[in-house]
């Protein structure tokens, strides 16, 4: 289970794996030849060597098959604030990000990354610009850059560095939901990842297909939230997932970018 | 991960859940007030103390919520052999099968649960009205009846013990197909939970579905197989379910059952 303050509810039990556990389930797949992987996500991680230890296993999988690509989620914080150690982020900043083939920063994370203050459109993209220096071919940010966004909505960028130089850069506007759901941003880059390849490297087309099945199951929990009795239980606020299996597979609305030129 | 012999994989790394550790996450459940479950399912348990918590996890459930529905795999061994330790049979016996309301053995562990040997239809039937008196609504006999089988064919059994003391028997003849894959019975039972709540109670019906989805995992997972270069390799023959999930979800095909006159 996570932290406390990350999982929303007030007791915490359970397990966390170790790094000497990772490495040994690693150990596993290699002895029984299994390390074939095409993709690779990271998100949530709660400790250094544990995150050291999964730079480890992607320059692995990375050598074993140089198409494997990572989208890494670098949770760090939100809303000006930490909830990993501080600590981590220099290690995803030096040795995460270099690796990545897709990162998905919050504002937050970007300007942690980047050391920008980033809450405008302009210091986002060229925040962006730093993270593409690094040798990331595909930025998406996520939310969070406040001073772009219109009343009731809220903004997402896409930033794809091609390979002659070229930046093409799109602007998603949505609609802000109320509620604060735990798990929306891994729900958010696993349908990142598998509409990547889905539509074949359009990340503008997959972008749009994923914020309508985000849409979709946000506004789903946030309606069975708003009618229980008991609405403020945390239980109550757990993603509708399972119900909204139709709108994650093949989403009823897409959202069409904006380009935007610089 | 499972034992070695279970797996099919020459390594076995990594680690178990242990009873205390599954003790810890329930009471975790319990502090947050979690415990609301419609449904429970179980698979493979490879110890004593495991499955006797197991079984306080059931009844401590099915006392918070009287119609909760348990659906009980269990998972002994096949052939004539056993693949767990053979001193969680009298457990399964005389404390998990009482609390089933849905049972689903092969062939070997009807005959271990109720000391028959089971070979023909007629010892399933008698067997399975064994388990009916322990208590059980529902049994599913999914294979090992060799001696009713025709060639190139397997047959799957349903029997539903009504209110008013009734008995439904259903018998299900479906190709066989070649080769062995592990989780097999897993996928079946856990499409089965599912079928049951969708059909609303009828047992036939949801099986036929159940049976349908099965061939077509199979099926895809044997053609895959065999069209591999290194096709002994048991990374090959790992469960096609990613790819057949639109089979999982809506089978094509449905397997009709005819109904046993006694």
């Amino acid at each position: 289970m996570l932290d406390y303050k990350f999982s929303g509810y007030s007791h915490v039990k359970g397990q966390k794996l170790t790094d000497a556990e990772l490495s040994e389930l690693y150990e596993g797949l290699k002895l029984n030849d299994l390390l074939h992987y095409t993709h690779i996500l990271t998100g949530y991680c709660g400790n250094i060597t544990f995150l050291q230890r999964i730079a480890d296993v992607v320059k692995d999988i990375k050598q074993r098959n140089p198409q494997a690509i990572f989208v890494c989620d670098p949770v760090m914080g939100d809303n000006g604030h930490y909830y990993c150690p501080p600590d981590l982020m220099p290690v995803y900043r030096d040795t995460i990000v270099p690796l990545a083939d897709v990162l998905t920063p919050n504002a937050f994370e970007l300007g942690e990354l980047t050391g920008m203050q980033v809450d405008t459109e302009e210091s986002c993209l060229q925040a962006v610009n730093k993270i593409h220096a690094l040798g990331v071919r595909i930025v998406v940010v996520t939310s969070g850059i406040e001073k772009a966004q219109k009343e009731g909505h809220l903004n997402c960028y896409t930033s794809i560095r091609e390979p002659n130089g070229d930046t093409v850069r799109t602007r998603f506007v949505f609609p802000r939901l109320d509620g604060a759901f735990v798990g929306t941003g891994d729900a958010f880059t696993s349908l990142l990842l598998v509409r990547l390849d889905d539509c074949n490297g359009n990340v503008a087309e997959a972008v749009g297909q994923v914020l309508g099945s985000m849409q979709a199951l946000i506004r789903r929990t946030s309606e069975f939230a708003q009618n229980q009795v008991d609405s403020n239980s945390r239980a109550m606020c757990e993603l509708r997932l399972i119900e909204s299996r139709k709108d994650l597979l093949v989403p009823q609305q897409k959202f069409q970018g904006e380009r935007i030129e610089i």
